[in-house]
């Protein structure tokens, strides 16, 4: 195995990563974050596993991003702005530093796009499938939640649907379309656009499950025109039953929101309403509900 | 495999531990964190691999509250107080409900013994090793960082060294000392005891290498008086070498830290001197030093 020990590798392929607000942090127990003034601290976690998550095969720097990305998707649904993040990296022996150089060279992009920095984090050895965490840390002026839809509003996109499900099939050879590939490794977290919404989430279930993730939190049923949801050109490329896949495929990391019809001039796509009641309908051209076999992918 | 999805999971096991600040906060893509007025947040993380960190046939509740009680014990080493915590579980197959069920029955016990609560995390499948994380929030007046020993101050343990190193060889069968034993199961964070130090850490790789930390962040050396070091009475019992052992054994979870003479009031206990220079020296009851092989555990 050609890898140093923790420290050896916290210094050579992290300690770059502690850019800002992280400087001096790696070397003590806890990390200290403050919000700035006047915002609100949120925080979020996801772990990822080999051949669960991702592919182990994939190349590092992209496996990297996706994994910081699929966190500030969670932040951005809350309206929050990205502050920093730790990293918990369960590391199998085939790990070696070119592996290393290649994931942290990836977070580093991003730390660069995104405007955030390491802070901290946990590297052990495992005698099993490579385990990737990051907590990632934001701040929000008004936190949003997914407890506030109210019926009469409309229910919002932020982009087209359908593109992570169908680009994990390109990334697994079902077809070749490097866009949609690309938009599977890399996700664009919507920072901005929750602003103003009552509710929020991520598409990260599918588009039905989740906005279903809405109304019980919310004690509201939703209606869903399924001609209005937007699909990209290489999606609607796919045919007819792409439209319905692309409502219950996850991996999306679009945004899902409701807010009253004033916000219907943002960049945000309405896609139905919050009525009273409970549950999801999706209506087809005329009117009539479309029945779902699936109400979203779960990935546990 | 009797195991729920992540939803049930989540809701059946795991939701009541969310028991104060982390109410609704599970039902959410990011949790609100917010630290007591004039105090700052500080963050910690611990990642803990199944036959690397802890046996997998360990009861479940001792490895919840082991896990726990390691993060905690760092945020004690930065003088903070526990707020709240998120836990990220990768479960292998043969974890089941029973399993769970003990796992969390552990975090709720010491969630009441140190007041804080469950604020979010992430549950998914692994085909590896049983990977548990732990990502602990606190609150410190004035978080107390490995940098700020000075030459001349004093060198403090917070208790017995040496019980974490022995207890494991006890939870290995190597000899039947049940309170050892459970001291490694159930290290007692310190809480309270770094405020006013100007640095500390806690006792994870082994005495001396712990201030060997302190020293290289503080830019200092510091002397180490051999028979000043603590140890309970079951490790002074395993003979003359236990002593030295005590001293590079990691897995403790006393805090060594540094402060001025006025604090040899306090019940931490003195051990040693920071001087001018670098690195750790132990010097023997005739004031030779002592030759060390080992500068500490190193669990990577």
């Amino acid at each position: 195995m050609s890898r140093s020990g923790e420290f050896e590798l916290i210094h050579h392929f992290l300690a770059p990563l502690a850019t800002t607000v992280g400087a001096g942090n790696l070397k003590d127990d806890a990390a200290l974050i403050d919000p700035p003034a006047g915002r609100q601290l949120v925080v979020t976690t996801d772990s990822m596993v080999e051949n669960v998550h991702f592919l182990g095969d994939g190349p590092p720097s992209l496996i990297a991003r996706r994994l910081l990305r699929c966190n500030l998707s969670d932040l951005a649904a809350m309206a929050a702005q990205p502050e920093g993040y730790l990293l918990n990296l369960a590391l199998p022996e085939w790990i070696d530093d070119a592996w290393l150089e290649g994931f942290a060279a990836g977070l580093a992009a991003d730390q660069e796009e995104f405007g955030l920095s390491l802070i901290g984090g946990d590297t052990v050895a495992t005698p099993g499938a490579l385990t990737l965490t990051i907590t990632a840390f934001g701040s929000a002026a008004t936190p949003v939640r997914r407890s506030g839809a109210k019926p009469g509003e409309r229910v919002f996109v932020t982009g087209p649907v359908g593109d992570g499900c169908f680009g994990l099939k390109a990334v697994r050879g079902a077809f070749d379309v490097p866009r949609l590939a690309e938009r599977y490794w890399l996700p664009s977290p919507r920072f901005g656009r929750a602003e103003g919404a009552t509710a929020a989430t991520d598409i990260s279930d599918g588009l039905v499950a989740d906005l279903g993730h809405i109304c019980r939190a919310s004690g509201v049923g939703a209606v869903i025109d399924l001609h209005a949801v937007p699909l990209s050109p290489e999606v609607a490329a796919l045919g007819k039953d792409a439209r319905l896949e692309a409502l219950t495929g996850g991996d999306d990391y679009e945004l899902v929101l409701t807010a009253p019809d004033s916000m219907a001039n943002s960049t945000n796509i309405p896609v139905g309403r919050i009525v009273p009641g409970e549950g999801v309908t999706v209506l087809d051209a005329a009117g009539h509900p479309v029945p779902l076999t699936r109400q979203g992918y779960r990935h546990d």
